[in-house]
């Protein structure tokens, strides 16, 4: 048991968005993330998902509009809305959601990142 | 629906050892809280505890050892097991946890704060 920093973890891995798992409490995964340029529309029917920035500025794109989050900032997606996360610069975050949940959700694709990848 | 700043938060109270709930995902609260001094041993038999430090250096001490977290560094407290968070000087925390998941668990005492205290 020790502690784990985020900066040492971010710092293991380079691809984006593919999510990192660096924690589990109960049957929930913290996961670090790099991301860059756009991802998937997607949604996950079953969950809310929290996003938490680190570093950097990430846009979620939502149907009503999109949420800015700027480093120490948090939003939570309720679950079932469609999203579409964005990053004109690489943005590191904190995801916090379920542990099966898939990246693309419902949608799959490309992009879709293996659900149980620890660093 | 919009962002939510760590920063803003931590900036509408000043108490210590009272956390305060920012944002919930499905049963689950984040919440911050500043602390100082010595908390009371005490332990979540039905879940995990997540700190994160925002802010500061945190000491967790366990029955085999003590755990030091420094900005940007967190750890997951499994159930079940005994510990008592300390703090030298003023430091903030972010806590992950079921939504009704009291602060001194099953202790009490006089450092028991609500446990939906929405800010």
């Amino acid at each position: 048991m020790k502690a784990i920093s985020l900066a040492e973890k971010l710092d293991l891995f380079h691809e984006h968005w593919s999510p990192k798992i660096v924690a589990q409490l109960n049957d929930y995964h913290v996961k670090l993330v790099k991301v860059k340029g756009e991802f998937v529309w997607h949604e996950h029917i079953e969950t809310d998902e929290l996003f938490l920035v680190i570093k950097g500025k990430l846009r979620i794109l939502l149907p009503n509009g999109t949420i800015v989050l700027h480093t120490g900032e948090l939003f939570v997606v309720p679950k079932g809305v469609p999203h579409k996360p964005e990053a004109d610069e690489e943005c590191h975050v904190l995801l916090l959601e379920p542990k099966d949940t898939v990246n693309t959700g419902e949608v799959g694709g490309a992009l879709t990142a293996p659900a149980d990848s620890w660093i």
